[in-house]
């Protein structure tokens, strides 16, 4: 996809986070989840795809990959976010707000964001000055590299 | 994918925007793109691939499908964003910052989201009084329906 647009930034996420379970194994490391057998025993995935899938976010730099060793077992890997991963809150944040607000479960009650107080926060557009925006105030607009004009 | 965790917002944004092209449909669409043939030509995409894409997001409520007939030409179809749709406005500005930070194209300058003025936005968590917080303040916690507990 990339070759397509290059400077795109939804499709530089997407080459990075894009493919199925991807951003599901970031969902679980936020959850506080580093082990590849937790990871694959809350995914149902098979070992192989979530070998590929966290060598893919290791090589982007979204997890740093470590060994451990429990005692008398033999070394296994984990995997913790590196800031660029941690960044991905905000991404995952804005799903779980779509879906809260477009696509909620039938009997709702999924998960929450909060502060360290346990009031809850949004995801919002933000000017300068840090205060919220309507939605409908944004507008996405090419940048100097982009390819693509606003119809 | 929904069978696991029916709650999880994550899962649930996925089931609708999750397949490859689906995000890149909806930004064509926020970038005023409405026509088959307009995403086909602008993606690259087999008009099968396609029409399965828009079918999904048709069915979910993310587009409506409308006919249109230029002079002289047969009808045809168009796509546009409801409501639901325009919601992942946020989504993918959440995605281009996260880019723009952690991810950027070597010359950088792809597309920015300003208001109607054309000042800067930022994609930020909000607390109840509209006031940007930073992103570590953020915690995701479950729900009362939600089936995982945090570590």
């Amino acid at each position: 996809m990339t070759q397509q647009e290059p400077t795109c930034q939804v499709v530089r996420a997407l080459d990075v986070i894009g493919e199925k379970w991807s951003l599901l194994i970031v969902r679980n490391a936020l959850r506080g989840q580093t082990k590849f057998s937790e990871f694959q025993a809350q995914l149902g995935v098979s070992s192989d795809i979530l070998t590929a899938r966290l060598g893919t976010l290791v090589a982007a730099g979204v997890f740093i990959k470590e060994q451990y060793r429990e005692p008398g077992g033999r070394e296994r890997s984990c995997y913790h976010l590196t800031e660029r991963g941690e960044g991905l809150r905000l991404v995952l944040a804005a799903m779980m707000q779509w879906s809260t607000e477009h696509n909620p479960a039938p009997h709702g009650g999924g998960s929450k964001v909060v502060d360290v107080e346990g009031a809850p926060l949004d995801v919002a557009f933000v000017d300068g000055a840090g205060r919220a925006r309507a939605v409908d105030e944004a507008r996405i607009v090419p940048g100097p590299a982009s390819t693509w004009t606003p119809r």
